[in-house]
């Protein structure tokens, strides 16, 4: 089992200022929102970061300001696929350069999705680079399948060591993958947390999301591995509200801007466009259930 | 606003025998297991029905079942969208004849979705039949993206009365479409009942869905409209482990049908092929949800 | 090498009358139609067919007439795939029953489609049916992509005999499957002949097309097997210009309609909604383009 | 009707070496190759130019190395779409400086396809520059169905000038097009010339696509505009034994790349990953389509 990746490796979205520049400044402070939560990772550069809508330059400063920001204090994976082998590798050896600890690489796009093909791009971006590989299985945004036996396939690449799931069901897909290849790779559970419990419970090593209250998946986290199985699922049940709500397609980004931004994590919630938005009743429904998890955790308003 | 359906119409599945048959006996045990339950209304052939693999002559008998099994108690909705208009008219006009109280129309699989296509769709539908229908808004499984737009162009339709939202996000979707034509249509939610307090919030007359405690939902839903909001609230988010765990795509079919039989309401847990089938893990989940969702619900099990 | 289906299994159009129901007069008309060009088979309930605009009774009686019409005289192949197994199962067995000589099988609708779920349905619709199965490789319509070591996998159950290529580009599917299997499996041509010379040079035992000047590809067709390859390119040559304005996508079925209609293979050109129609544009370039088909082979207009 | 862009406004590969770097030598070749065969404008950056696999530097450099290379003789177009509105006006933005005289720009990606969103893409766009906008109608890659009705709405935006057609069938969309808005948007077709008598006879004003042998295109367009349209199409339909092999998916970037090397116009055929090369089948099959390309048009290799 490899140990680099474990436990809460929270995904940052890339905060903007009001005329949608990157707001560096709230880089900083959110990533320091999220190591004071207990984080055990820092992820950048994947779909809550809007990758798909940040320049080359972008995401090269923004992965220097969260690597030094974090300081080394937990690993930082820095989302570098593409749709083309060599600008992921490019973005790879970038990534590389500036001091993350492992990539997560998403599929690239193919007009004709086939497991050669999907091979051989993660086989060419290993053999270019020094670092672990997350394989990120994320059909709903690239378009590829992975079935479990392309990922086991996979996995028979040296430093493809984990893959991070968003292929609902999840919970069926880690138990077919130990079927099949065991503890050869580490799995990160995805879908918002809302099966965090039930990945756990089938040998998930961590979750990957940008979850708006992670303080809550650390404690959850940790019940779980101390073997509290009733305190971990009882704190599990208690954020579903929020867990789900965030959920959401298309207006999840939106959801966890909007609160990271009212627990002080990041100055605005601006989002790139194209973008959906929050209508004013999500703005009352987030003041409840913000009120709800806050109840739960009395701790949460004391994260910075 | 529309009066006929309203509060619980719940999603009836196909039960099956061993050898794959419609088990009709079960169907019946069903029905009064929904109606014992309290709901407002019994839908029939939609994608929990398994309706696309169920032969012309199955969904016949199945839909002259329901509906004598039923006795006019609550309205039934059967499902009679079909692939062409014309068969989708026959469909209808059968039900009609068979006895039920509304059609849900899903919408026409085309090459390229247009808007033209899904109008012209439900006006020459509606031309030939006699009794309400419901929009069946689902893309994922028919790959047609009803814009808000759309559904208030379709609400222009004579006997078009009702929209049957699986379009993620749904609260969002209702206040767009309630922004464009209030009331005019009666909005039912989906997703599992996912969001069904945020769905009551915002103006929708009920949820369409086939979770397996319909109860649990009929209480939700006396209590709000009741004016108890904070006590649906609670209801709900006791209810949401094992709601979030039915949602989960391909597999929920399988986790509901097994709740089904564990209740007493079908004799087998068989689906039809190709099916993704529950594992040990996923019984074993099924203990422990099921026990927290009677806990929070003494009367659960005294259902049938 | 299998020998039952080879050259050109046309596929047939379903006419209807103006009220839209099926014509079954000139059902009759058009199978001696295609008789009279020489084709070496007949396809029916294939997309060209409308097949997903059919009711079951209409399919079986349209079955029976194609059945009884050709007497034997050419291999009759009938559609009959469908969105579970079991009621592939069904249509197969009753096509079958009607006295088909094979049956053409399109894959499953999948909500996440994946090679062991597409295996098994052939595989148990294989084990109730006694006669030879082609496999329709169509993602365009169904969404499955079948890899060439799928169709490979596939071509190790019995009596899975040919498989039928939409996928383009079906020159290079040849290759790569013939390259896996050598001649284990029948392969059939299809883009609507855009590519039959390749596709012939590359090993296919044929194409199932329902191009509408069948005798052309019944010329191409023989010349090529009797070696005299030029004669072949020339005359596939000379057909492009229609060939290729037959193969767009949606508006391909009513081209062919009014083209067999002008041609007296049947009394209209009625298609089934949702339908793309010709505009007035489309009928003056059939005009060009049916002049020229026919100067390049003077006795097209004596077909019947 | 806008003038800028009319006739061949051919599309550029984007020649790599054989590490896979860009080959700036043989994009200048190639730039002259083009201009030699008398195209009326230059179309770089797009799908054919693999303009997904290329960083923005690279970007940068292929626009500057093909506008100085053109040197005003003929319009550039550099597509500059991009998966988020703000990197679309970048690039826009820099192509602008550059000196390009006009962008084809792309929709963005977008989870859920809806009108609203891509108009107010265009629309942000457009705000922000100041050359005519081509919308590039491409859904096979995009993901995104332009109706005809966006289509005009999209025409009402300033500097939304012309259109480009790769929604198949291309013939009626034109025509539709015009009904509804006459020429108040110049309609470029493409479908890589498959259609393009027929697009021409209902309007179009040119072709945007990257045919290996532009001087057949250049000549069937002066042909027709002369009002020779019998000479025009006979041009055409003895080169569409060709364009229709190129018009393969997948497949017909590596076919056009190996011809333009053949014809001396780039030094290798070098595509970057993923790719679908040519099988020996494939060169040899090239052997017999070019030697009838040469034969029909006996100009054709002294191009350069």
């Amino acid at each position: 089992m490899n140990q680099l990746l474990k436990g809460i490796c929270v995904i940052l979205a890339t905060p903007f200022d009001t005329k949608r520049d990157v707001d560096f400044a709230s880089l900083k402070t959110l990533v320091d929102f999220e190591l004071n939560a207990g984080v055990d990772g820092i992820t950048l550069l994947g779909i809550l970061g809007e990758v798909m809508r940040l320049s080359e330059t972008e995401k090269h400063e923004v992965t220097k300001t969260v690597v030094n920001q974090v300081e080394g204090r937990v690993p930082v994976v820095a989302g570098t696929g593409a749709s083309g082998t060599d600008l992921a590798i490019m973005y790879s050896k970038e990534a590389e350069e500036l001091g993350v600890d492992a990539i997560m690489v998403a599929p690239p796009r193919l007009l004709k999705p086939n497991d050669d093909g999907v091979f051989n791009y993660y086989r060419d971006i290993a053999e270019e680079t020094d670092v672990p590989i997350v394989v990120q299985d994320e059909p709903t945004t690239y378009g590829v399948h992975m079935s479990p036996s392309l990922i086991a396939r996979l996995a028979t690449i040296e430093r493809v060591e984990y893959v991070k799931l968003e292929d609902s069901p999840t919970p069926l897909k880690i138990t077919k993958i130990r079927n099949l290849i065991g503890d050869q790779l580490g799995i990160l559970g995805g879908i918002g947390g809302l099966y965090f419990y039930e990945e756990l419970l089938r040998g998930a090593c961590g979750v990957m999301t940008g979850f708006s209250y992670p303080e809550v998946l650390v404690k959850i986290y940790k019940a779980f591995t101390n073997g509290e199985r009733e305190s971990a699922k009882d704190s599990f049940y208690k954020a579903l509200p929020l867990i789900r709500y965030e959920a959401q397609p298309l207006v999840g980004l939106a959801i966890r801007k909007e609160i990271l931004r009212r627990r002080g994590a990041m100055k605005t919630a601006v989002l790139r466009d194209p973008a959906t938005t929050l209508d004013l009743e999500s703005l009352r429904e987030l003041d409840e259930l913000m009120a709800y998890a806050s109840k739960g955790h009395p701790d949460a308003s004391s994260i910075r």
